[in-house]
């Protein structure tokens, strides 16, 4: 085999395993958006021979021979990380057969049937056992893939190339360390805050009218973008310009669809400004979550809770909702939508109270994978923490261990990058700040300017450096927590007028 | 090679090939409803690898052979059939190479979205190249099935097995014969019924609204079902538990969308009502479509231009929209959607007008496949044959020669079966009449019980048998068109007092 031969099987073998990527991710859109749900047990059954029909492309002999060839060789700085991914994951691939491949693809599909069954019901037995197999054959995959590491740490570096549970613990300590004091403080001012009107009735066909200016204002196109709604709002990156994402209407909540949607386009900016020169690879296309959610927290929170963003938004909103608006300032509009306080669902929570939410489901997950939780009554272990981090407590199980979709297809160790890529995000406008008017773009409505400067500085690179990385190039230094744990305690404790 | 292992390796591909037709339909549902056109031309492309990759496993050696030597056993009724007709299937597949195939399937998408982009900015130049490229890529391939068949008649029994030009000559003969005499009678009378009322403004928001009345009066349920919005109304049989349908709200006619969203509900109760014994097959699993037609329009002419249908359901009608339905009685509304006229566009057309249309197509694909149309002037023919039979001429090409979406994805040969499924419900709805009282079902909301008799005596059958051993299951007697004739002469001879 030479380089040209080897490219030529590498090229050709990508493209099939893009064609059935296209294929399983509208699939898994459709079936999380509109399939009706008598069709899903066949459907599962046939996504789950799709799954074997990928495997047997990715792995492939010629294939797995042209990825070890052209891994030795240098082909350029593109080229070289492609190929040093797809080996990455062919090695943990190749410890699996074809047949386990598509029964934990189809216990991923159950899962989720699942839990959307129990979490509509409010009935967690509908799903407990299901979740417990689908840690168990997690615990059994880790391993196999290597016995040596700590099972979590695999998971982790999954999500977040170098990451493990040393620098999370690190990290995560500096967040229980200088946040929940200020926590603490801030719960005790309820009512500070007026944010009632946020919770008045707001009904889901007037919400879906101001979510097309909130996408027209961010520039997120219906030419390469789809706005569905699901249970749990997601992003799917189909292809470069075939970018979907979902929300979901709480119609006595008007913040929850306003900040989800804004967050979710986020993520479809990232995937849709990865260089175009990438389109026909597949490994430097998938980001890191960690990134990915700086980039959607970058939209949600250091953008979308400004005064400066809802500057030409607000007047819309107010004309949408006059009975609950009408006399409810700019400024009031703002303080609301940035108060604190403990609460119980993660993705509405507010900037301060958000990284508790994760270090919860961090600390959940490490005791499951390090053998030091008691699987039975994790819906209990839940609520424990809630009550000793936040002390607050679901009432229902839709509200608690079933809020979160991710451990229902066995997404452990997903959640930790949420946080870090809200710390991301702060050292990124922490820089943005430096070289744009950031305040000015927004009020004049000028977000392409800013869509600019995040494709430029970070989201063009795609996965062709990992996030520490792209963070130097960025901001001229590695990741730093700091500006995070700053942000959070500045920024609250004026608004809280917390001495 | 014995009977056992030939029937594991079919029934094993069997499954492969069902997951990747799953995937393709819901591409295919996808990419005409929701998908952002931005992303298409990647879409097409990774569409096509698909195709390359059903066509390995629909070819895969093995499989050829164990439907060779299974064609020569006797497995009982059901599997005879299906191995028949994957026989027959393969035979013409094999003398086509994959990458003929993945071009094929190319310019069909491309047929598709050069059409639709047509369409809306009324200009067929933008298509007619296509258009002449999908008819001479038909001739080849048609010319290499069978060099010594007629061509078109290859395309006819495609859709209908049995049928060739012959038989449709003598079926149109009699349409042209019996029919056209009449239709001038009556366009001599336009005006007699005022049905001006239907093309007032009908909101496209509150037609929706009454859709979910119709369907759910029809018994087709959000569980196996889907609702969507596309330029041509399409049914896609996803599976049997997944099948859904597509609508396109007329704001200035609000009998287009109601009689559409029936039409396709009668091609979705044919899917979905298919025994399930037959879920793990494919081919019998096919049915032709003149079959289907005749159930679509069995629905919305034999059953949904009664005033017993509208018995319960016009009243709602008139709730969304008294402004334009409050002085309106039933019968004035009954007369009113079944009004005839000549007029431009076929899925509008009355049930009197109906078959000339499809009679033009008809002769318009004879002439294009018998050498004998030019094909630069496809639209002027399309003009002319109007002009000749129907004495009227579209002034926009939008309602002239790009008014369906058939041609743009190469299915020639089609549009006859839309007559033939007519004539064919018309001989079921004079078989039902006789085992049920269909007024008295449909004015107590009783559908179920039409749909239960449509599945027991038509629908469960799948492809079992072809269209003319099932009108002797269902009616004691071939196919025969002068029911259809007898049917419309009846109805609109009375209709318009003609004497």
């Amino acid at each position: 085999m030479n380089k040209k031969e080897a490219l030529k099987i590498y090229k050709d073998q990508i493209k099939k395993m893009q064609a059935y990527y296209l294929a399983m991710a509208t699939l898994g859109f459709d079936r999380l958006t509109i399939a009706p749900k008598d069709g899903s047990d066949f459907r599962n059954e046939m996504i789950s021979v799709l799954d074997g029909e990928y495997y047997q492309v990715q792995t492939d002999p010629k294939f797995v021979e042209a990825v070890l060839y052209l891994a030795e060789q240098d082909l350029g700085k593109v080229m070289n990380r492609d190929v040093y991914l797809a080996k990455r994951s062919l090695e943990d691939v190749l410890k699996f057969s074809k047949e386990e491949m598509m029964e934990f693809s189809l216990e991923q599909m159950k899962g989720n049937d699942l839990w959307y069954e129990a979490k509509m019901k409010d009935d967690y037995s509908i799903f407990k056992d299901q979740l417990i197999k689908l840690i168990e054959l997690s615990k059994k995959k880790l391993e196999r893939r290597n016995p040596k590491k700590p099972s979590y740490d695999i998971f982790l570096d999954d999500f977040e190339e170098g990451m493990d549970q040393k620098k999370y613990d690190h990290f995560f300590s500096l967040i229980r360390k200088e946040l929940l004091p200020l926590i603490k403080k801030i719960n005790k001012k309820k009512g500070y805050i007026d944010d009632s009107f946020l919770y008045l009735y707001y009904p889901a066909d007037k919400q879906a009218l101001f979510m097309k200016d909130v996408m027209e204002y961010l520039g997120y196109s219906s030419s390469w973008g789809y706005l569905g709604v699901t249970e749990h709002p997601f992003t799917n990156g189909i292809s470069r310009n075939d970018v979907r994402v979902t929300t979901n209407y709480d119609e006595h909540n008007i913040a929850s669809a306003i900040f989800s949607v804004i967050h979710e386009c986020g993520h479809a900016f990232y995937e849709h400004q990865v260089d175009p020169k990438y389109d026909d690879l597949i490994y430097i296309r998938y980001m890191s979550s960690g990134m990915h959610e700086s980039q959607s927290r970058f939209f949600e929170n250091y953008l979308a809770r400004r005064k400066s963003f809802f500057k030409l938004l607000y007047p819309k909103l107010q004309e949408y909702f006059p009975e609950n608006l009408e006399n409810v300032s700019l400024d009031d509009f703002i303080r609301a939508i940035n108060a604190s306080q403990s609460s119980l669902i993660r993705t509405e929570a507010d900037e301060l109270t958000y990284p508790i939410h994760i270090l919860i489901r961090y600390e959940l997950e490490k005791d499951i994978f390090n053998g030091k939780a008691d699987l039975n009554n994790l819906d209990k272990l839940w609520d424990n923490k809630y009550e000793k981090y936040l002390g607050i407590k679901a009432e229902k199980v839709f509200d608690g261990i079933l809020q979160d979709i991710h451990w229902s297809d066995a997404s452990f160790g997903y959640f930790p990058t949420y946080a870090l890529g809200s710390a991301i995000g702060a050292q990124l406008i922490h820089q943005m700040e430096k070289d744009l008017n950031v305040d000015e773009l927004l009020e004049k409505g000028k977000f392409n300017k800013i869509t600019a400067y995040l494709k430029k500085n970070v989201q063009h690179y795609g996965a062709l450096y990992n996030f520490e990385e792209i963070m130097k190039l960025a901001t001229g230094e590695g990741f730093d927590p700091k500006y995070y744990i700053d942000y959070l305690k500045d920024k609250y404790t004026k608004l809280y007028d917390i001495k």
